[in-house]
This record gives C-alpha cells, structure tokens and sequence, in this order.
C-alpha cells in the first residue's frame, strides 16, 4: 500500500479550504457551530441522543451487520436485503463521526456500537482491498460485471465519506485506512489505462474528490474526473426496468446536458460530484452544465418544499411541471442530494439565490423525512394525503422506523450531524465572512485582518429577528454579509441601532464592510409576515390554488386541526379576505412548539357529485347552489404534519377565486 | 383424453344464450351484424386487411414464434421476451379467428399465418398437455412455482378464448383440442382435493367460465369458481416489485371487496371472470362485489375518456381522485378490460350505464390506443402531454409499431374483431330486443313472437340521427329498447314520423312495446350540441378545467391545430362565451375525416414567470396584467391525437374564470 500523508484536518464534511476555484470556502465545525439551543441544535441533539441509537439496532435487525459477518466468514446463513446494504452502515457511521466531534463526544452505547460496524467492515474486507458483502456472499464471480445495477462503487463512495468524517471529527484513521485500500482495486479497475466504466449510482465522485481533498492523492481526483469524463456515451446501456440511459444520467454527456433528467437522487448525486470536480479543476465547460441543469431543476422541476423527483416509476425527475401533488416522489435523499449540491454551488459563484434554496430545502422537503420523536421516517414526501394508507407501492401516512430499501435514515443523520457546516463561509482571500443560514450560533475565524468572532441570536425560523454580535475584531477593516432570502419581502437592517441602508450586492446579501469593534452588533428584522405563494400557470396539479408560507417554511393543512365533518381537502382558501388577514399564532404545546397560521376558509360542497368523477355543465341544477360553508382555516409547518392521527393533508389550497398572476 | 361435445356453437365471444342469470343475452355475429360503411366497420375492414397481417410479422420478429419452436425443439437459440409471449400468440389467433367469419373469410397469407401459428402451438404442446413455451424452455423446473408472477395460468386462458373463437367464428376445432388438453394438468394441479392456488394475473376464470359454456362440462366452471373463491387470502404473498397483495387482488376476498384496486388489468380480467362465473351460478353475493366495486371504480377512479389505471408505477389504480393526466397510465388492455366487463354487468342488470361507459371507453380511452394507419398502437394513453419524447419508462408521444411487452396490440385487434357482438341483445324471454351501441348494422332474431329482423343506419358519432327500419315483423306485439346516452340533454324519439313520448324505463331505455309492421321506422334524435363537462372538485388533476365532449366523444387540443407562438398547453377557454357558443364543423381530409368543435381561447402569458415554478403574490408587478391574447380554440377527437407532427395535446383545458360547480 503506497503511503498516504494526511494532510492537516479539521471537521468539516466538505473542505475547500485549498480548493482553487471556489469563490467562499466553507468553515470547520471549530469555526462555525450552532450553539445549543434552537430550531437545528435541538434536532442535532435528538439526532444524537435517539436517532443515531436506532439506527444501529435497525441496521443489526435488517441484516446488515449480518451480511458484513458473512463476508468475513463468521457468520453462516443467507444475504439479506437489496445489493447496497453496506451503504446504510457506512453513512450511519458517517454520521457517528460528526457526533464524535459534538460536546462529550459519544456515549459508550454509540461508540461501542460504531467499533462493532468498523470492526465488521475490517473483518470482510479482502486481502485485495474489495469490500462489498453483496459481491463477497452471493456473487464473487460478478464482481465489477454488474455497473448499472450493482452499487459497488455507490457503497465504495459512502465508505469513504465515512472514512473521512472519523478521520476528521474523531481523528480515528480506522476507517481510512480500509477505505484506502477499497480504493486500490477500483483503481486497478477504472484507473488509467483501464477500460471504460462507470457507476450505475453516481456517489464515489463527491466522495474521491474529497479524498483528493484530504490525502492530497491527485490519483483520487483524476478517477472521479473519470467517472465524469465518461458518463454519458451509453456505457450502462438500457435500464432493465425503466428503459433508457436516462435513468441513470447516461444519454448526454455531462458537458453537454441541460436538463436534469432521470432517478433524482443519482441525478443529484452526479452534479454535487461534477461541481466537487470543477472546484478543483476549473473547468468552464462543467460549471456551465452545471448551472443549466439547476436552472432546469429550479425553473421547470422543483417542488415549493424544495423536493426534488416527481415520479414514482424510476424515482425520476419529469417532464418540465410535471410536478403531481399526491403522488410527488420527494425522496428524502433527493432533498439531501440537492442541498449538497447547492451549497457546492454556492461555495463556486458566491449568489444567494443557491443558499436560499438550501434554507427551502432543509426546513421542508427534508425535514418532512424525519418524525419529531426522531425514530421514524418518510422516504416519499407527497404535497398532498388522502389519509389512506397505501397497498401498492411506497408512500405511506405514517413514518416508518426503516425501510427495506433504508438510504434515507442514515443520510438524515449524516446530514443532521454535519449541518453547521452550512452555516457561513469566509471569502477565498480572507476579506470578509458570508452568514448563510440563520440559526444560533458562534463563528470564529481568522481574516486576512485578523481573528474574527460572531454570535449570532435569533429564534428563527418562528422570528425573523438575527441580532449578530462581534465579540472580537482585528483593528484592520473586513466585510460581514449576510443573505436576504428573497421571501422577505420588507427586510431591515441595522448597525448599532441605526438603519443601513443599500447594502445589497448583486448576489442577494446585504454587505457591511468597516473596521468593526468588539461589541458592534448587527440585527437584520426579516418580513415573517404570512405569504401567499402561487403555482405557475402549467403547474397542472396546483392550478387554481395557493401556498401558504412564512420565513422559510411551507405551511399545509392537515386533519387534525380541522373538525370530523370538513375533510381538509375540501377547504378553499377565502380570497375575499386580503392576504394580509393571514395571522401567525405561537403554540407553545403543539407539535413541539409551531406558529399556526390562520385565515378564513370555506368548504366546497361534493355531496351533489353522486359517485362521478365528472359531470356535464349543461346538468347543472336550477338555482344558484347552496352558499359554502366557512371554516377556520388552521396551516401548520409542512414539515411537522404526520405527527399526529393519519389524516389527509394538503400544501396547494383551492381558492375560493382566480389569483390572477 | 375425456370425450367433449362441444355444443351447437353460434359466432360470439361471450356466450350467455343459456346463462340462468342473464338478464339480457348476447347475440352472436349472424344475428347483429356492423354494415361494411361506417365508423367502426371501417375500422375493423383496417383491422383485418392491415393490423392483423402487421401482428403476425410483429409477433415473428419479436420471437414470440421462436419460443413455441423452441419448446417444440425445432429451433435452437435463447428463449425472447417476457414470460407471457405465447398470449400474444394466442390472442392475435383470437383476432384472427373473429376475421375468419368475416365476408370473404381469411385471406391467403393470414390464413396460412394462423395455421403456421397453430401448428407451433400443437409441436410445443407436451404429451401431458401443458404448454407454456418459457417454463419449457427456462425453467421447467419452476413449473406452477411462481404463480406470482409466471403467468402460467393467464397464457392457458388467452389459448382457451383464442380456441374457443376459431371453435365459433372459423368452424375449426384445432385450437380447441390443444386448449381441452391444456387444461387437464391445470385441473390435476388445481381442481378438487388440489392445494389452494391463484394466478397472479387474472383472465383465466372467464376463459373458463366460456370454455363451460361451449363444452357444457361443470369442471371448467367449478375450476373458474375455486380460482375466484380463494383469492384475496394472501395466497400469492407480496409482490416482489409492488408490495402489497393489493397489487394483483389477493389483499380482501373477492365477495367482500368494495375497491377497485393494484395493477388495473388484472383487476379488471378478474372482475370480468367473476361476472361471467355470477351469471352462471346467481350468487348474489358475487353480483354486489362486483357492483360495489363498478361504483369505486366509476364514482371515483374512473378517467373522462373511459381510461382505468392511474399509475405507471404497478400500472395500477391510485386512491379515490387521484386521476393525474400527463402521467394518467390508462393502458389500453385496461380500457378493454373494463369494456369487457361492463359488458357482462350489463347483461347481469339491464341497466344502460354500463353500456354508456362501454361507449365512452370504445370510442375513446380504448381507441387512442391504435393509429389511424391501423400499424401503431399506444400502450399508454395520458390526457395530457408536452410533447416531448419520454426518456425513462413507459409513455411516448408517438405510437409505436410493437412494444417489449405487447399485451395491448392483439387485444386491440380481437375487440375490434369481435365488436358486433356488443351492439345488442335480446331479453332473456324473448320479449324484445335491446340497441346498445349505435352504428349501420343489421339485427336478425328469433323472439318469443316470431323472427323478426331490423336495420340501423346511422352517421353516428358524427350526425345524432339513428334510424330504425323494420325490415320483418312477426304478427304479435314485442318491444325495440334504444340506449338513451345519459350525455344526451335533448334527446327526441320518433315513430314512423310522430314524436314518441315518456317511453324512458327506469334503467335509461327508450321503449316502445307494440305489433309491429315491416317498414315501421324508428327515429331517434340524440343531442350532439358540444358540451363543456367538469372535474370533481376534489379531481385535482382537473381543478380550474373543463373538457369538452360532443355525443361519445371526448375532445382534445393538439397542438398542429395552433400557430406556433401560441403553446396549445397555454391555451384557456374563454368562458364569458357561453357554453351554447361552442360550434362543431366536419372536416372530411382531417384525420380521416373528423368533426372538429371550436371556441374562442385565450393564451396564458407565462413569460413573466422568469423560470420559477412558484412565486409569492407580494411580487406582483405593479398595474394590471396585459390583456390575455385571443386565439381561436380548436378540438378534435381525443382518439385521433397523435396521427400529426408530434406536439402537446390536452383534454382538460383551463378556464378564463371558475364555472362554478
């Protein structure tokens, strides 16, 4: 095994501290934490205390643990699960390292427990380096035959997440050491001078680059440049089930695609690697199919609660608008996916608008995968319930403890576990410090003039008040930015208690560059008021209805809130009031505190429908019909519904009139 | 080999001349008969003189005819295709087998197609009389193991039915003596004292249920009955891709189920069986099922066009309402399906509404399914579409000439072959005859009155007028019934020039009930003026939308109908027209010649919308928006969609203002 120096680490999940070509480089958690109250730090804890518990005893009773035993030879009895079980350990243990770095480390349960699977994974690999107890166990003969179904290099790429969150957060090498060596034999395979291939799931190429990152190794760069470079010219051939290349992003090459099409979660998996490569390389060529592609997703493709994947059938993206409501894939891990590419979108232009879709994506389309008491999980995130419980496919009412395909609890942990990282950056050359994300927190960092600290106290997302003290400042100048979320429609911000005025850059932040003094304090008062928010005209499925939201949380209406006799889904939002009558109201005791917001509702009458799905206009009874009833209409949090009794829920709200966009 | 008689056989496919619990019974092809002119004689001239020559080269380039060799052991090589080929085979020979009854009969080359076909069934055959070429060929080992998915069964029915067909319509009895034969190892596995089993796809219970009617052997029946009575106990267990065993109908027990549910073909070849088996035996618990679920399938699952099946994952009905329209499945075979089964409630009940939604599915959800060259077929049938070509999974803009798994195009073909018989019936006493479906045709029966014989000419779909000659009349009294469509608002009847009033029995016929005379005419008048017809409100696929439908027929936009600056999909229908406004004008080069209906549009400006999916309504630019363009709104048939340059089509078109339902 050739010798590897690790180069100096710090915790961070994704370190383009030396990246050439990003334009903001992200912060360690030793730079940027969250404190320990608020929105996100007490579902870190949660995460920590319950979350990352469960996990182990789910994956020792979907077997798992059982498979790695039987490729080490000692354990006897059949192969459980689908091929890329060894995926779910590794990003369960990814997220144990982010953990370890948390204050007290981790309990002697969870540590006990990631020994166990590091053990396990040590035991079965092979002399050679392979590592992949699906291949090991049922297919030996198979190995590398099998890139379009097979997840072995998908499994390679966690493993080496993994490997560099406990190389990072826990400065345990135990796991880099064997991912080193599962490096060796794809290198043999895909390494220069070898044949053509690639991934059937796109993950290893995020996970090489950041190895590249911390080994220094250009070998690892250059494998992922590979996977890139090859992708798309048909290699993976049709998909036995669901027909084209698309599928798994390999009809157009990467360069050359403008759309992104096919399973959503290798789709997004893919870009978050091609955009690790170009912040490393520079490439135009890739950043520019990069921003095509999000253009596609964000303009033609992308749900209100930031979920990203409208199609059951292949887990896919669809056609522009196609974006149904009931039967809205949303995979939780296409949520994660699209936030990690966004943010190394971020990090590569400096523009708000990528880091205001984080903040969409994480408080809705993602969070809406994880139940508040932390053990229970959605891997589908519809926009729309009829209450009823599925007996055909995936999506259900109720969150569930883990899935047979189970990719989607541990990537919420994982991503749970490393989410100070998106927190704030600081400019490539040190001239000032990007707050992205509102939550509180403590920002540490040395500037090109100096050591720089921040605490930052709000109660976001309930308030829209960010009051940002500096607590130590050099004697040299340097700019403090922070984003504007475009929802906000009337923002202000203050310096000392007089108002800035202007500060904004062409990229959505409000800028203050000065020579600060320890105790400036900055407080920006963000517009919470509840909004309404309409579809595009060929948004079939939402057509004729609005949103409510406030901050950056999508609201929706679920059943408990409303009487046994009004089924939610035959509520209209009363447009006779002014938007402005929607009103936000504190419940300390509901859903674990949540803002309800409030306006008039009224129920639409179905009962005249006798059983049709469709009727004749030129049927129509004579009179005017009956006048709607009016309804309280209650909207909570999108993300916390399903929280409470199995009922229907709905984000998109009939109107009692045209919107008139 | 057990000596069958097989009883005095009359050209039909459903044969309920001696059903004890046929209200009404079907008649055979010499006694209602399509006239050569006509809508759908024309297409049944095209469906014998192309399609069923282009399914013969289809079904030998696709290897449906080298598996049977294979299994014959006469060719070499790999089996080809899904494990259910041979009931391509067999249903194009039961298309082939309506075709031979034809004036004229059987061409040369089909003729000697079908006996090529034929004698491959009778070399694969085994000496014990299964015959089934994938488990021959693949896995005769797994033989009758995986009724789950392995489609044993459903092949054995399609031979039965395609026997039965060339036993009635070609006077040939070779198919009959394979498929007696076929079914003796299914009655040792199945029958009496055998281990409980189910197919995983339903169709041969009513294969069997007709097979008793010819043979007159209880067996056939009492092996329908033990197929219907022990589904729904779990039997089949999960479906491996699918989950539940909802998914192929063995989630509730047949007698206790109230939805329509899982994988719609399968749903509706059972259900269909389980009618044939109540119009044998009269278990009312059987007919309530059956009612019940026509109720769940038509009041809350049922597509505009007559499609079934809402999914492309599990192609499989979705929840109540859940009826989306680009991703609409609504499979051909499906929309046959229910025609089928409608059918057979029809005969159970008297009642019109079943054979009002066998119109709608024929003349439009099934219809869409075959290209007016008669050579291309679509598999799936949305109502909705952008246009684009579809790059994972099922679902095309264009139909194509075959597909990988080719269920529909021979069913296709064997319907449109055996259309005659769903025109009419008589009484189960002989009291009178029923016209169900209106087109130039010839009815000839013996009633209990004496012979009597009629004609019907017609311009129908196109002219509502529909006259009825009586061409010979016994001497006592008898009743015509006539079919009112329930979409006819106006309908007139005449008799013999004077208007015939308050003739309308409780189950949506006309009759009238006299001594008739040879020359007495009948004219009925159905109103044809276009209508505007609305969604449910809780169709949220259609919210904000109306369709528009002219007699049978429901109407689309496509867009070579538009210039090309005005996106068909932008178009909305001005409603400050009135609905009376709506006019219909027939277009003799178009599409074969169609009636074309036409409105004034108004075009939706999306160009504001700067590539968002959604937008708050605080933005809203200042002043009012632009006037909408106008632009003249053309529809045509939906069922002739697809026959131009590729482009977006829709059948639900927006609204200017709400129509307040």
């Amino acid at each position: 095994m050739q010798v590897t120096t690790v180069q100096a680490t710090a915790s961070l999940p994704v370190d383009t501290r030396r990246s050439p070509y990003a334009h903001w480089r992200g912060l360690s958690r030793e730079q940027a934490r969250l404190e320990p109250t608020g929105f996100w730090a007490t579902r870190q804890q949660r995460n920590r205390q319950v979350t990352l518990g469960h996990g182990f005893r789910m994956l020792d009773e979907a077997g798992n643990l059982h498979n790695l035993r039987l490729a080490a030879g000692t354990a006897q009895g059949d192969y459980r699960g689908p091929v890329f079980m060894d995926s779910d350990v590794t990003k369960w243990l990814e997220a144990v390292g982010y953990a370890a770095a948390a204050p007290g480390g981790l309990d002697a349960s969870l540590r006990q427990a990631a020994d166990t699977a590091i053990g396990l994974l040590a035991a079965a690999q092979q002399p050679d380096g392979y590592l992949d107890s699906y291949y090991q166990v049922v297919a030996p003969e198979r190995r590398w035959a099998e890139l379009n179904t097979g997840h072995e290099l998908y499994c390679a790429g966690h493993l080496i997440q993994a490997a560099i969150a406990w190389q990072r957060y826990a400065h345990d090498d135990r796991l880099l050491q064997i991912a080193l060596r599962v490096v060796e034999p794809i290198n043999s395979r895909f390494g220069p001078g070898q044949p053509a291939g690639v991934p059937g799931h796109p993950e290893i190429e995020m996970a090489l680059v950041e190895l590249y990152r911390l080994t220094g190794r250009r070998e690892h760069l250059e494998l992922a440049q590979r996977f890139v470079d090859q992708r798309g010219y048909g290699l993976l051939g049709p998909n036995p089930r669901f027909g084209g290349a698309a599928y798994y992003q390999d009809r157009v090459p990467v360069r050359e695609a403008s759309e992104i099409e096919g399973h959503a979660v290798r789709a997004l998996y893919l870009t978050t690697g091609v955009t690790d490569v170009y912040l490393e390389t520079g490439e135009g060529a890739l950043l520019e199919a990069m921003l095509r592609q999000w253009a596609d997703f964000t303009g033609r493709k992308l749900y209100l609660t930031g979920g990203a994947g409208s199609r059951h059938s292949g887990e896919a993206f669809g056609h522009p608008y196609e974006l149904p409501t009931e039967r809205a894939y949303c995979e939780t891990c296409a949520a994660i996916a699209s936030i990690m590419w966004s943010w190394r979108l971020l990090l590569a232009t400096g523009e708000a608008r990528f880091a205001d879709l984080i903040e969409r994506t994480l408080y809705n389309g993602f969070l809406s995968g994880l139940a508040l008491d932390g053990q229970r999980f959605f891997y589908v995130n519809p926009l729309l319930s009829h209450g009823r419980p599925e007996v055909v496919g995936r999506g259900v009412v109720e969150r569930q403890p883990w899935f047979l395909v189970a990719c989607c609890p541990p990537n919420v942990m994982r991503l749970l576990g490393s989410l100070d990282h998106y927190l704030a950056t600081i400019d490539a050359d040190g001239r000032g410090i990007q707050v992205h994300q509102y939550a509180p927190s403590v920002i540490a960092v040395d500037l090109a003039a100096g050591a720089v600290e921040l605490r930052v106290a709000t109660d976001y997302p309930w308030q829209g008040r960010v009051e940002i003290t500096v607590d130590r400042a050099p004697s040299g100048p340097w700019s403090l930015q922070l984003r504007r979320p475009r929802w906000s429609v009337s923002t202000r911000l203050q310096l000392n208690g007089a108002d800035v005025h202007s500060a904004l850059d062409g990229h959505g932040y409000f800028v203050v560059e000065r020579t600060w003094q320890p105790g400036d304090r900055v407080v920006l008062e963000l517009d919470l008021h509840p909004r309404m928010t309409a579809p595009h005209p060929r948004l079939e499925a939402a057509r004729g209805c609005v949103a409510i939201e406030r901050g950056p949380l999508v609201y929706c209406l679920e059943q408990p809130d409303y009487p046994d006799d009004a089924d939610v889904l035959d509520v209209a939002l009363d447009l006779d009031l002014p938007p402005e009558r929607l009103s936000a109201t504190w419940q300390p005791d509901l859903l674990d505190g949540v803002m309800t917001v409030h306006a008039r509702g009224r129920l639409t009458d179905t009962a005249a429908w006798d059983g049709a799905t469709f009727r004749s206009l030129q049927k129509r009874r004579p009179g005017s019909p009956p006048a709607p009833r009016t309804v309280p209409l209650v909207a909570i949090p999108y993300y916390a519904w399903a929280n409470r009794t199995p009922g229907p829920m709905r984000v998109w709200i009939p109107t009692t009139r045209p919107i008139g966009v």
